[in-house]
């Protein structure tokens, strides 16, 4: 069954657009929301919240699809699954991430909710709140998952906020049949504290059970396994996915394997102008590197280039060349 | 018929939506657009284009509406008068100018074109080149021009671009009657130099006739009057509108009544990283020191201190707070 890889990556997830404002906290705090989280909301509080947030900027967004177009920027083959409504913000999607490289065609809906929107609230000290409407996204189904084109990637990668919309769990769990009965690798990422919350008993589950490669920040694993502490964490999980990838902020990553853990350093930047995205073009870097073939400590410090770069400038994806700065991470000795 | 002003300006202008990416020089020359300045295009050839750009971000823009945006954050009452079509990207328009403070309600178009994109690309010298498809934009009309609003207004602002959609001429003639029989004064700016020749004979009558306040940067200008000198257009021009006004980038702008020429300076920014709306904000601070009554140095330097602030950052619009930035320049003087 294990046909040459036709896509590297093929990742699934939610398909949002940004619309990114200035608030202060007063307004974070005014409208219940929590700060630095991202919180659901339906039609009519995105709308009521989208008339009080200030002159937006739209860019394209959603967690894994930001992930697959740093991917792209490495230059590997990437394909992307993920529901918009046949809309301008849908077509303002798929531009952006089909421009970037990636193969993309998951039909639009044709009638039903818009593009999902997610607002993006960014207070004085860079932290970003967000309130997404999920909107087209939900309506991501089963027939919707390519499973042709899912056997022919090396890589599954799936994002936990997937769990959000009710119709797309048996979607994904197609997806990972295919994917394993092609001989593939899935990888998952936790996406937020808060969605570990929402389905923690599921996702323990798929971290028992078919998630070969597991990406989670530090308090998304503490999450997981409801301790306070790292290590803890570490010591719950390892083994459960044959790689546990732990991002830690400014103290680097843990690559967690059956039988080690890796402790690998982050990529200091001058001026950490917007943390979002870190997280997705980690998942980007350690990806690329392990299409690639290369030992554990090689991809995490993919990882940590490719999340130094985002965290440079404004917006979730990659303005500048991820190659070259790999490349230098990495020192050329690979 | 002189009422005390209800609004201190009313702008009109196309409502447009900008579209940015990165291109190089390359790109610019196959698709056979002149660097640094706006092409107008039709639908078909917007779509080859967006096709061929790569990943963007929206914002909104038109020139007017930049300068209406920027004078709203300087704490005057201001409207906009322009048209979008009853889809997402006019909704996007209308929200970030409403929630800048700006009256707006002229009705979208419930059908025809879409609203107006301007599709810019930024040259690794961060030179601007615009595709501009007008959409929805064209529909403005004569029944859009609220002449009630118009007479309430301290000025009427209109951007020269208005005079590409065939149909908002007869708009705008009625535009600037209302304004004169309510004894208010109408400003214009000449928007681009290939606007200026596009318009040429029509503008000129515009200056000689109806137009009190001019704003042109130093090509436009030139161009209006067929001059390649600045001290020769000054000297053709000076007189025929009340208030010349001619900005002319790191010289800083001349200010030409019949009886005299200022030479105000610019105010200095460490870096200039986005020079465009430099003109729109410009007009911003000149047009509000006059709503304040204060005399044409302290209205440039105000113009002046605007424009500064936009040049600073990427995007025509401010993001920070305008009115502090035109006292620091004009030093508490007034």
């Amino acid at each position: 069954m294990n046909h040459p890889a036709q896509f590297d990556i093929v990742g699934i997830g939610n398909a949002i657009v940004d619309v990114l404002a200035h608030a202060d906290e007063g307004f974070i705090e005014a409208h219940g929301m929590q700060k630095g989280s991202m919180t659901l909301v339906d039609e009519r509080i995105a709308e009521t919240l989208y008339r009080e947030m200030g002159p937006a900027v739209e860019m394209s967004g959603g967690s894994c699809a930001n992930t697959i177009a740093a991917a792209a920027s490495l230059g590997i083959r990437v394909a992307f699954i993920g529901k918009v409504a046949d809309d301008q913000l849908g077509r303002i999607f798929t531009h952006d991430l089909t421009s970037a490289g990636v193969h993309f065609d998951t039909p639009a809906a044709a009638d039903g909710p818009s593009t999902a929107r997610c607002l993006v609230f960014v207070t004085p000290d860079a932290q970003r709140t967000m309130a997404t409407y999920l909107g087209a996204s939900v309506e991501l189904g089963p027939d919707d998952i390519d499973t042709d084109l899912v056997a022919t990637a090396q890589y599954v990668y799936l994002e936990g906020y997937l769990w959000d919309p009710p119709e797309a769990k048996q979607a994904l769990r197609e997806a990972i049949a295919a994917a394993h009965q092609a001989g593939r690798k899935v990888a998952m990422t936790l996406s937020d504290p808060f969605c570990v919350a929402r389905h923690r008993s599921e996702f323990l589950e798929l971290v028992a059970g078919p998630i070969d490669v597991l990406f989670a920040n530090q308090l998304e694993a503490e999450s997981l396994v409801e301790v306070g502490d790292v290590w803890a964490a570490v010591e719950v999980l390892q083994g459960q996915a044959e790689l546990v990838v732990i991002t830690r902020g400014d103290q680097g990553s843990l690559v967690v394997t059956p039988e080690a853990v890796f402790e690998v350093p982050p990529v200091r930047v001058p001026e950490v102008v917007d943390s979002t995205g870190a997280g997705d073009l980690y998942a980007a870097g350690f990806l690329f590197g392990l299409t690639q073939g290369w030992d554990f400590v090689h991809c995490a410090q993919a990882g940590a280039a490719a999340a130094a770069e985002v965290i440079s400038h404004f917006g979730a994806r990659p303005e500048r060349d991820l190659g070259e700065l790999v490349r230098i991470a990495i020192r050329e000795e690979v």
